[in-house]
């Protein structure tokens, strides 16, 4: 028998580089493979290649260290404060009555995804700016209207991210760093502005969030004092929620924070009834509530010189947006929205399916989310996947962040903080995309969340990243020239 | 070199059989180590050995089997309600206003544990039944009380289980099976009349819950209708309880589950708020639930036939009772009541603690607590242990009992469902004994909770529930003769 012959009839521990078809091959004759996703750093690309080659250099790869580290530092040490609800117009900076805030990085109404302009039309005529959709649909064009970016007013979006000024908003500060945060109200179920419907019933719930909701929450808040939620975000990790797809856990400890305010607020038993039911009716209501705490972290740590860290994972549905620590400011970096791949809702098919949207993966560029997917092995009955892949998820992104996170640990992996501080260098050597895991919406407008699943942000953003990132460095900061 | 130099030399895989110490040495050694915890069968004791030999007789162990599949099918398919709360002496069988209902096998006052005798005088001026606790020293040892378990009274009660007739007790339906089991509520802080504590801040609290809390739940359960208990356990279960220590989860949907109904009682908005405080103010409020749950499915798979499964697991801190459904009645299993090792509250050591106490593990009884721990791997913060450990404990109890409840699964075994119904065979077959996770009350009556950790119930007890069986199955069936 030759010696290649004998080394096939052999158990073999095979480790992997480089193209997955092989790896597949192997697994399927039942060998055990250790796939080690290896890519050329830059993916091979030259400019990305150039652009690495000036962020090693030993001078400006030990600021960037630095910067780094004060970058995770301001993340972790963030202490998000819910200090209350209140209606954009009236909490938001910049709000007008003419306003609609969008997710993601900025898009013209015309190029807006079916399920942005949906929920568009829908926030117009519940603000009484349009008469039906129709008549909004002509507005929005009109250019009466203001569209602008959650994240450039201090506000992220759950999906569509439609906001508009009556409705209410959390209201987050962060104690460590005095930045504010904001976000809306969870419209709960499945046919909600946010994934672009907007008949009747949804404008009516919009109207009921307007009235009851968002004054009792607010009275409740006002009564009840601030809630820490970096404490109970780490609660709600340690119970199996990942804080993007899973609420279940944030919910219950969310309602239970408010309950003794909402009961002592001045409205009639039976709204006060009606605000437990409807928390009740959705395992989401905390979702957006994480949102504005991510945001508040990562604000803080915006705008830090020489820092290659990302402050922002946003979609709006056509375009997946990016900013980074040490570009600072509103620049954006951006690459196509991405399908996103997972189980569908019955009676609908992948082609259905919206782009990838929402400025929600805030919460995966904090450390939760599809970063934390090991905390929530439950997930994957929503997401797809498996179990063992889930817990898997957390140790690979360990390998494209800055470092943990003490404060939001992970019991399965011993109490491991979950990776926080995506370093879009180390994406671009390791060529290992951030994970998100995200709801979809329907491609049309009018229909809503048709599924949920995985997808990743597009590697054309972070190319253009890095290609910045190396100019502004090599120029020196900017502070100095 | 020899052949078995040359063993040593590579590395090694060893299979250990038996000795633990032999493997430790290997383990120190670096080697890996599968540790079977082989014993033989029933320790090698000749009853019980001769005991083993009649349950495998073929025609004796078909009819085991079946037995055992029909007890499996009532705990799984079991589906308990709470559908109220009321005062012992309005709702529990066979109440009195001087009865006591204490935890585990039947036992004189003389002879209880310290916390046991703390609880029980503590319930004695609670009652007014006597002035104080010198006075409830002398009434308790009167003659004058009837003590009896409460299990003997359809309820379960934790550690000490002391349940008076003025307690408020939860109502559990098993809307399957039509039985009904009861549970007094969380006394919440570590100095409690369960663990034993007894001085007036105690006393003070049991008065609140039986003005205050006891009746806002009744009218709450009275307006918002029956809940699912086992739908939600099988939720909490999902966010990380392990339902016996670890509560968090199950507190949280509870309170949720109670809100709207507390709202819209006839109490004053005061007394609503107290008792929010009261259930955020510990997350052991749904402890007791659990255990009501687990009795009401228990209690229904008592008294098969020719079943070798465990119905009960009760200690009452000097002895630990088993009850075998095959045998049915109130015949009680007993043998020393172990230590329970864990980690201690500061200022407190092992010698402080009492031994094992509490109806509580009917959970484990039922599949969940102890062996639900991989569902919870922060369990271990209390506990003791490592998160693999805990992981690997669902695993070994699969081993000793007769299935699997597919209405109460672990996310992380990719759905499993927890082990359930304990063979009191196979646990003999195996020597490998049950685990329980739970609480440590100071041996000294009027301290309370000093620590929590890990125990198993005494080998003495499924000695002498192996002989009975062996007896009564050779006998043939109570019914034939």
């Amino acid at each position: 028998m030759s010696a290649i012959a004998d080394l096939f009839d052999t158990d073999l521990s095979v480790v992997n580089v480089g193209l997955e078809m092989f790896a597949d091959d192997l697994t399927a004759q039942g060998a055990e493979v250790t796939h080690l996703q290896w890519t050329p750093p830059g993916g091979g690309r030259p400019e990305v290649l150039a652009a690495i080659e000036v962020l090693e250099r030993p001078e400006i790869a030990a600021r960037i260290e630095a910067a780094n580290r004060e970058a995770l530092e301001r993340i972790t040490t963030s202490q998000p404060m819910l200090v209350g609800f209140g209606q954009a117009i009236d909490v938001v900076p910049g709000m007008t009555r003419t306003t609609i805030l969008h997710a993601g990085p900025p898009i013209a109404f015309d190029d807006m995804s079916g399920s942005m302009r949906g929920a568009v039309t829908g926030a117009l005529v519940f603000e009484g700016l349009a008469a039906d959709l129709e008549d909004a649909r002509r507005v929005a064009a009109s250019g009466e209207i203001t569209f602008a970016p959650c994240h450039e007013h201090g506000c992220v979006g759950s999906m569509a991210g439609v906001t508009s000024a009556s409705m209410y908003m959390h209201v987050v500060e962060n104690a460590t760093y005095g930045n504010r945060s904001y976000t809306n109200l969870s419209e709960q179920l499945a046919k909600v502005l946010r994934m672009g419907a907007n008949d009747r019933s949804v404008i009516d719930r919009l109207v009921w969030m307007r009235d009851v909701l968002g004054p009792i929450l607010k009275e409740a808040m006002e009564i009840g004092g601030p809630i820490d939620l970096r404490l109970m975000l780490a609660r709600a990790v340690h119970m199996g929620d990942e804080c993007h797809n899973r609420n279940v856990a944030g919910t219950t400890l969310l309602i239970q924070a408010l309950a003794p305010g909402i009961v002592q607020t001045s409205f009639p038993t039976e709204l006060k009834v009606q605000v437990f039911d409807f928390v009740a009716s959705s395992d989401y209501f905390s979702g957006p509530t994480w949102m504005a705490m991510a945001k508040a972290a990562l604000d803080a740590a915006h705008g830090i010189e020489f820092s290659t860290v990302l402050t922002t994972m946003a979609r709006n549905g056509v375009e997946h947006g990016l900013r980074v620590s040490g570009i600072g400011g509103n620049t954006w970096f951006t690459g196509p929205a991405q399908p996103v791949v997972g189980p569908m809702f019955a009676g609908y098919r992948p082609e259905d399916s919206g782009l990838d949207i929402g400025d929600s993966a805030i919460t995966e560029t904090y450390g939760i989310g599809g970063f934390a997917m090991s905390a929530a092995p439950a997930i994957v009955a929503l997401v797809g996947g498996t179990v063992d892949e889930a817990v898997d998820v957390t140790r690979q992104m360990a390998e494209i962040t800055t470092g943990e996170n003490p404060n939001v640990t992970i019991p399965l992996l011993g109490f491991t903080g979950v990776p926080t501080g995506i370093d879009v260098q180390k994406v671009q050597v390791s060529g290992i995309l951030p994970i998100i895991n995200t709801a979809i919406a329907h491609k049309e407008a009018g229909i809503g969340m048709i599924g949920a699943g995985i997808t990743h942000p597009p590697v054309e953003a972070f190319d253009k990243a890095i290609i910045a990132l190396a100019e502004r460095f090599q120029a020196g900061p900017a502070t100095e020239g």
